[in-house]
């Protein structure tokens, strides 16, 4: 394997074309996708016209004329596509956290005689604390944070909540397995996918999954800050309490109604008004997937990931490095984890030689190998990169120790 | 009074000049600035300023070095001034919705043993259904709907919540008398100041004020869908609870520590990634008052609308307007409000003569006055053009009486 064979993959990669939808700076190695989505070249435009056409223009008329009170909804529906759900079952809202507690007070709804939120202590942080928050908040409810959640499944258990890829080592759950395992118990699931939809395919609605939140801004590309969307299956519509009731998710929220009915169907999941810069952000985002097969995302980030795995295991050789990624490609994600001592710095260094990816605390440097626009000669050369940085040392500079606030 | 007199109170008008921060189509009177705030002439260079050179160009980066992650802050510092708060006391984050929630739970923390949230039947519909969904989530906590809000004040209400500008009437509470009396009975008050904040001056610092939320894209013309803010006083600053415990209200979000420990102050109302593109345009929106004294805009509030008044009085005169704002300048926002039959038609053949305001179920025209751009020489035309819709009729065609989905 070498630089031209690299060359010759990314010829027959059937996603070749689909890079010219992004604008990624000259030279830049962005490893960091799963983070903050790189810019859709739409992206500009699409802004500037909701900016001074439909704002500075159409102004309130563009409710209805622009579209902008459809967006949650079709939005929605084209993520749901990449998730392997109905259309109407996906809705943008809020952020991941919010969708979280929502979701969480929903899943507690739908059990009541059961109290346990069980999750497993490796989750993602905000994951953790939110459902913390709902149980300091409503008495009786209590979260288990354990290290084999499938294992710790009782007839106390509400839901299940997982994230499906860690974004630290990458590692992903058997959602069929869990799913399965959580049912069995009578509890429901909860998946957040921040760090799997718009890398992988995946299978929502055949899973028999219950309930879903994901990130707008990591793999989808909506831009810093993009709202999330929420999952719920068409099962538990009805039934289904939304703890932040607010007017856009009502039945009728131009009706002013002072009773508050909620909206049939996954619109009720709406709170208050949703952000619509960051929607068209996200919309832009959303339509770098046009015509892409997801099952051709999941082959594609298979091979760089373990393109990836194979060459820094023969270029990065003695340099300190332990893979913390599964090598199983049905275990894993879209990203490549690494521990090592000097792992901040090292991030550093790589950063100043433009290969960008992420220093995850306590000693772990993070690339994110995006499927969607990613090459595999990007790949040769970040690892070409990665090894001159190590030869040279180049990331034992004083200045490259110094702790960023954020990364 | 004739049109040559509104010329020359525009020529005297202090805030003259604060038009021209504006991008406010030919021709169109925009009396809906209270529903959404025209688009800032700053805006599309703002915008596209963060989508290629922040998104696009700086990435991941751009959190440090565009100062993505300030903003919160540093915007809910310009919200604070135009509401005579300290500066660390206020913070931009989610939707009013979102935020009503999360302070309605956090004065529940703060008055544990009282479990009533007291507000009024024509608070704002969103605001009502917030608290109800509150309510319903966290066994022991009872709304309590009535006529007379104050007079309900008892040793079990542990907030009061009202907003301050009612949305269809305009009637404005008096602040001081209920802040005190809610005090008087041990509780908290809490102020939705959707409709007040941008056009008029506020002092919930000097009146004691515990908490409250605003609207980012009324009166502060931050676009469609802009963040709210929250406002808590310094003094609940160490004990109130956020239910919706996100990673980004932790003390040190980039560690990604598995517990949650809040931050100090008032960043701990942050919950998910703010939506960057829609701050963004709240900044542009918050510009416009730079510089601007807020005394100013009360003083130019009350002139409009005592105007619009005294102008509809005489040109309408046996239409069958019936006002239903007050007369008192002390006791009304920024925004005249008409009961009439035909309300809807009205408003429909209003807007196609480029008058631009807002039918309010079910029988409500209503028109905001914006005194940061509003024109007193607007206000005339307005009436004017409103004079020959009645006298022609005009808004007896069949097409203005078909309801749209949203107005």
């Amino acid at each position: 394997m070498n630089r031209a064979d690299c060359l010759e993959r990314d010829r027959d990669d059937p996603l070749r074309a689909v890079r010219d939808r992004f604008r990624i700076p000259e030279n830049l190695i962005y490893l960091d996708g799963n983070s903050l989505g790189p810019m859709p070249a739409a992206a500009p435009e699409l802004l500037a016209r909701a900016v001074e056409g439909e704002w500075g223009e159409g102004l309130i008329g563009s409710w209805n004329k622009a579209g902008w009170i459809d967006l949650p909804a079709r939005l929605g529906a084209k993520v749901a596509r990449l998730i392997g759900a109905a259309p109407d079952q996906v809705i943008v809202a809020d952020s991941t956290s919010v969708d979280l507690f929502k979701l969480l007070a929903g899943a507690l709804s739908l059990r009541p005689r059961r109290r346990t939120i069980l999750t497993e202590g490796r989750n993602f942080p905000t994951d953790l604390y939110i459902a913390e928050g709902l149980a300091r908040l409503v008495p009786g409810v209590v979260v288990r944070t354990v290290e084999d959640p499938l294992a710790a499944l009782d007839a106390d258990t509400a839901i299940l909540t997982l994230t499906h890829v860690d974004y630290r080592s990458g590692r992903r759950h058997d959602m069929a397995a869990a799913t399965e395992a959580a049912h069995r118990a009578g509890a429901l699931v909860l998946w957040d996918l921040s760090h799997s939809t718009g890398a992988m395919d995946l299978e929502l609605d055949r899973l028999d999954v219950d309930l879903a939140v994901g990130c707008g801004y990591k793999f989808l590309n909506g831009g810093p800050g993009a709202p999330a969307y929420v999952y719920v299956a068409r099962r538990h519509h009805a039934a289904i309490a939304q703890p932040i009731a607010g007017w856009m998710g009502h039945a009728r929220p131009f009706d002013f109604d002072p009773q508050y009915r909620p909206a049939p169907g996954i619109a009720r999941q709406l709170s208050g008004t949703p952000p619509i810069l960051s929607m068209r952000g996200l919309e832009a985002g959303l339509a770098t997937f046009d015509g892409v097969d997801p099952a051709a995302l999941r082959a594609k980030s298979e091979a760089l990931v373990a393109l990836f795995l194979a060459l820094t295991e023969r270029r990065l050789a003695g340099h300190g490095f332990e893979p913390v990624t599964p090598r199983d490609p049905n275990a894993r994600g879209s990203q490549a984890s690494f521990r090592h001592r000097e792992a901040y710095a090292v991030m550093q260094a790589l950063i100043a030689r433009k290969v960008v990816g992420d220093f995850r605390p306590p000693d772990i440097v993070r690339f994110g190998l995006p499927p969607l626009y990613l090459r595999f000669v990007d790949v040769w050369d970040a690892v070409e990169r990665w090894g001159e940085v190590m030869a040279g040392r180049e990331w034992d500079r004083p200045e490259f120790k110094i702790k960023q606030p954020v990364t």
